[in-house]
């Protein structure tokens, strides 16, 4: 076992090498594979991570846009980043995941420097019972899935694909790192992706999927996420519309505390 | 009164003289004007719109995410292009909308052949009164504002700056393009972002704000928009959080048929 190995996946899978002033090496983790290629949500935390140990970022993650442009290969990729625009406290970004010169991901983030005002949780945590009552998800046999602790409140994945219409899609869900690993702007960027698909919910029918932009509004900074640690985090996932070929997904991530950390949008497309 | 002026505003404010493969020439509109600088609303149409008539472009737009860098001076600007990959039925675009060769605002659009697939829209229209049974806003003297026919049905701007806090920020208006015009994704990504701020709604208090980031998911086609011609839009827009300098916005818009046509999200700095 050698050091690396001492880390958590999650850190392993994010982990970039300085190639020049603007690129670095990354790799896919086979720890968060999914069915066909990475799981969508590590990816997006690759294009943040290129931003979060850039020499020249200003501030903290506060919006983030990925969008998956074509889908990356297991092996290792570049990581471009570049600031569009600094200003005095806000700084643009843009990222591009490359292989073999094409971009297979592209990403802007917005990153702040953020001071205290009034705020407010205008959408509230709803009330649900604790996790230790909701029982653990079983695996599904996709290595993925083996890193996240996931324990159902309500609109589970369905145990029959009968194709019937249950006209809702919602989830709610508490969620974690496994194991467990302190939360930070990166791994809240892969768990907003930890959701299956919408459609799969609404249709019990398991068409083909696959998200093609995801934008994730960070409410909480690095000191907030640093006070939940490890704990549990209530998601909420719904579809808004569905409509010739794509449909889209509103999330919300909670603290168990009850403070909002995160919400969440992705656009997805689907076949039948 | 020359050939141009027989164009509607939007058209004239959209309008891109080519430079070369990848850049065209803009201008900002006085006919679209804020307080300071254009209406965002306009700049993100604007940004499209470089897609829209480009002569690469594969199939209609899908996805919007937009980014304000920094204001935009009144005058020219130039706008910029290139499709970042292009597979067989989609494609992912970077836009910027650069002035003295800085980049003032970021895009990326994700652009699709779209195919008749099961549907829905899990997000009804709200059952509201008849655009004709809902007052017309007066006027604020605000160039853009006179753009936009907007007829409030819940949470329209506050009459009284007292600072209560209304608990909610919903608002909920029919609206359409002043004076009308057929509906297209150019102007509905401009109608994405003619919700007044949240923040004013929820405290009644006009703080100073900015707009940092906008995305807009298009359920509706190009065909759907023809039929839904220059017919009103019942829009909606609320809140879900506020902390530290920046707030986010959930938006929905639906013909008046019913369809859903556009969801948006977008993150707001606030000042206090």
């Amino acid at each position: 076992m050698n050091a690396d190995d001492a880390r958590h996946p999650f850190d392993r899978a994010i982990a970039l090498e300085p190639q020049d002033h603007e690129r670095w090496l990354g790799h896919t983790s086979p720890a968060y594979a999914n069915m066909v290629g990475p799981y969508g949500g590590i990816s997006a935390a690759q294009a943040l991570q290129v931003v979060m140990q850039h020499p020249q970022r200003l501030g903290e993650p506060t919006a983030l846009t990925v969008n998956f442009c074509a889908a990356l290969a297991d092996g290792p990729f570049t990581a471009i980043a570049r600031p569009l625009r600094t200003n005095r406290s806000t700084q643009h970004w843009l990222v591009e995941l490359q292989q073999q010169g094409e971009t297979q991901l592209s990403a802007t983030v917005f990153t702040a420097l953020r001071r205290d005002t009034w705020g407010s949780d205008e959408l509230r945590k709803p009330a649900v019972p604790a996790p230790a009552q909701c029982p653990q998800a079983p695996s599904r046999g996709v290595a993925w899935l083996e890193r996240y602790e996931m324990r159902f409140v309500e609109g589970s994945l369905p145990t029959e694909w009968d194709g019937e219409d249950h006209g809702s899609s919602l989830t709610r869900l508490w969620l974690r790192d496994a194991p467990p690993r302190p939360l930070d702007h990166a791994s809240l960027t892969a768990l907003s992706d930890a959701f299956f698909p919408r459609i799969w919910r609404r249709r019990a029918m398991r068409v083909p999927i696959g998200t093609v932009t995801m934008t994730v509004y960070f409410h909480a900074d690095a000191a907030q996420l640093h006070r939940v640690g490890s704990g549990y985090l209530l998601g909420q996932a719904q579809a808004q519309g569905y409509r010739r070929g794509y449909f889209d997904q509103s999330a919300q991530l909670w603290s168990e505390a009850g403070d909002l950390l995160a919400t969440s949008h992705q656009l997805v497309y689907y076949k039948e």
